[in-house]
């Protein structure tokens, strides 16, 4: 896989890419690369759209309130989204856009809130969650943008997986279980496509914990021995399932 | 290793730890237990203090703003701290408090901040490190309470190392590294005392790299195939070395 520039100002647009293609940025974008950046015609970023690659694009013309630009050529092909489902128990506020933006960091095709007993949060603004999904996109140089599913309930959820996500292995952090090290277990696991479920700070309830362990689409790991917070669970979950069974193998 | 238990309030006293021993509370954590917990006389909760041990103590007599404990029974005995530095080019404002406090849920033994070349933070508060490392420790269960080194310098710290820290070996994040997957890096190394270390947003510089690559004392690990935010990078990073060659063993 092409590593991504970093260096380069990277941002996402609606619009298809390809050699030629003039593009209008958003007023928000062009505000940010005329006023925020000091960009001048003739400047170079890089532009995605989750669809037809990463390319180099430079501001074709710009006053102060609108931008365009013109595309130029492919830096990187299109990838596809890597197969790993996060369901997660969403957290409050500024730690809920943190862990959306991790997730998508540590590779996640899909995001998925999962309302559970002790979730604290009560709704979720899947704009919002979405915003910080191309956030993180544009700063860590991912372009498979991963989607972001409806918000379900932990027991529905549960019912429907083997009907709605049949083959689909659900992998959950249990702060219960015996051991301390993950690797042996996700070792032993096929290869196939996995969700990475996160519970609430507090945990499952007793309840919901024993509805996973009984599951056969499930598998319980341990983190260590040290509790970690939801959203330290969520990266170090992300970080041993990727290098064992996803994409940093 | 003893679990912790995660539902009960754990507080870090400064105080030798016995049966029978009665700890004045500070007047922070009178406060916090007394007005925002609402503990009265009776009530118990957790106590340590990083040298004898996790105790079970109970509010022995309390006004608004004192409060005494009287340690009743040992619940967890002292652990040592991870033999793992984190050495970590610090970020800025609430980040950092991030960074510190995740550390310590992944088991570093001592925290060092670095300066390097790109690093933002300009100094670092050590004693504001330390209460976010008190605080992680008090939420996290963790009784080893890993210390708080003074900053130092890229090149200095390097200079030094084969003489202030013989056969402790660095474990850096190499974002230009072939490859993705750590897994067989940490593997093949021998067991022995480690660091992990971390550059500031932006990465280290050609120079700093070139200089890590070179030395026989450091190991370069990939991290998959996505830019990765230092944050990000620090749990990821301690999460595999914990996995391969540390304490999640």
């Amino acid at each position: 896989m092409a590593r991504a520039d970093f260096l380069s100002t990277r941002l996402f647009v609606e619009a298809p890419l390809a050699a030629g293609a003039e593009i209008e940025a958003t007023r928000d974008q062009a505000n940010y690369l005329l006023n925020v950046l000091r960009k001048r015609a003739g400047d170079g970023l890089l532009v995605f759209n989750g669809r037809d690659g990463e390319w180099r694009a430079v501001v074709a013309d710009a006053d102060r309130k609108r931008c365009r630009l013109a595309v130029e050529a492919e830096t990187r092909p299109q990838t596809p989204v890597p197969d790993i489902d996060f369901l997660f128990a969403p957290l409050k506020h500024a730690r809920l856009d943190y862990g959306v933006q991790k997730a998508v960091e540590m590779g996640a095709g899909r995001l998925r809130p999962v309302m559970t007993r002790r979730t604290q949060a009560s709704r979720v603004n899947l704009d919002r969650m979405r915003a910080n999904v191309i956030e993180a996109c544009e700063q860590c140089g991912v372009i498979a943008v991963p989607s972001v599913l409806e918000t379900a309930e932990f027991g529905a959820l549960l019912d429907r997986w083997p009907v709605e996500e049949p083959g689909r292995r659900i992998v959950f952090c249990d702060e219960g279980d015996a051991g301390a090290n993950p690797l042996p277990v996700l070792s032993a696991l096929p290869r196939g496509p996995l969700a990475v479920l996160i519970g609430p700070e507090g945990g499952f309830s007793e309840e919901e914990r024993a509805r996973l362990r009984a599951a056969p689409f499930v598998t319980a790991i341990p983190l260590g021995p040290r509790i970690l917070r939801a959203d330290t669970a969520a990266v170090a979950a992300l970080a041993v399932v990727q290098a064992v069974l996803g994409d940093w193998q």
